[in-house]
């Protein structure tokens, strides 16, 4: 019991796709004044060093196949520690409102009169192909991006991927790796076998590694170079720009022609 | 005259939406160890202190009707600066490679044999809704969104407007105030004359404003209330999301039955 408990206050913080560095100043600043941090398993824990050492540090992290809490847990977890403690941080991989249920969690907060609020992070859907030279955008290739989630709550892949397929913006999948030969399948009926691909895991960090091919090869490509989740899959001549494209190319067509 | 002159060096820095303090770390280190900044004009320019006292400060910025500098001037100044004074730090809007053409000053700095690299930022995209607390993604609602410019090279609106309105993604248009008339009755044309949207002038600075409407109201409404560029657009049901959509509604229905 004290005379003065402190307020009670949830900041939704972005922590960017992985290099601790890709860290904004204004989550640093949320961070240094943490009474509680509650992260994600994509978040690099260094981040945690930003935060008092005597704040309450609680990995509630969800990757797929390891829910270690529900949505509904962290949600409660999220105001009971703020109710009993102040401030908490929730830490996310990314970008809190991109397929973070990061709204979920900002208005379960204000339905409990809890001010809460958001810190955009750097979002994998942008950066990780960009730090691999890829950009979404580029004259004359692409005019637009378009960011799709490859699973759905049913387990399926998304219905926007069929609409996607016929579009001629990048696309850009998230948590798809385990859809990548559905996703191909789809693209393929659309008459874009030859449409290049890039598929990056664990992006940012020391586990990166990239695969560029072709609708017709990547599935192929990502069996032999034993690439698994995270990752995200770009689909869209801007990764013809990717100088292992090029190289790609090459052999395969030797191979065509062989 | 120096024996050891410093190795040309030139790294591409996204500077963020406006807030100075969604600069990330890794930025602030570019910044730190610049000889040279060339900003733009859409860039924050407290994050200019950022660098060292000494080093050379050039506003390259171009927004539209004021072409400072046309792209190949601004390629060519990077590489000359490069050359002559070491590492320079070409600091952009938003992220550089989301309709900043930044791949193409990336590539350009190659072609000259200088060392290059990206820094991803803040984008404007995914950041200035955010902090509206409009998410691009939300269960139920959206489960994609698509990132769309107003204009393209030719001054038309992108030919992706038109499948863009017949998906079910967030649809986020950058600069296309000037456009909007048009790009309203685009989504008319689909049916969706009661599809949610917004407008933010200057998301994340101390000039931002929003309105919400629909599509059918939003050409006025953005008039009434005197919205500029920079703004962007967002079309989607997450629009619904904003407290002020609610009003706004209300409003409208007793204004429709009255």
């Amino acid at each position: 019991m004290t005379a003065n408990p402190k307020q009670p206050q949830i900041t939704l913080v972005g922590a960017g796709p992985g290099d601790a560095d890709l860290i904004t100043v204004k989550a640093i600043k949320a961070l240094k004044t943490a009474d509680v941090v509650l992260y994600d398993a994509l978040v690099n824990e260094e981040l945690l060093c930003y935060a008092p050492e005597a704040a309450v540090k609680v990995y509630v992290g969800k990757r797929s196949g390891d829910h270690t809490y529900s949505q509904e847990a962290v949600n409660q977890l999220m105001v009971d520690y703020a109710t009993n403690y102040g401030h908490v941080v929730r830490l996310k991989g990314g970008d809190p409102f991109v397929f973070g249920r990061g709204f979920e969690e900002l208005d379960f907060a204000s339905s409990h009169n809890i001010q809460a609020s958001v810190i955009p992070g750097i979002s994998s859907s942008i950066a990780v192909a960009e730090l691999q030279n890829i950009p979404v955008t580029h004259r004359g290739l692409s005019e637009s991006f378009w960011v799709i989630t490859g699973t759905i709550s049913n387990g399926k892949v998304s219905p926007d991927l069929y609409d996607a397929a016929k579009s001629r913006a990048t696309i850009v999948v998230l948590m798809g790796i385990n859809k990548l030969a559905v996703i191909a399948e789809i693209f393929k009926s659309e008459g874009k076998s030859k449409l290049p691909v890039a598929v990056i895991q664990a992006g940012t960090t020391a586990d990166e590694k990239v695969v560029v091919a072709t609708v017709e090869t990547i599935v192929d490509a990502v069996t032999e170079n034993s690439i698994g989740s995270p990752a995200i899959i770009v689909l869209g001549e801007v990764v013809s720009l990717h100088p292992k494209y090029q190289l790609t190319k090459e052999i395969y067509d030797v191979v065509a022609k062989g």
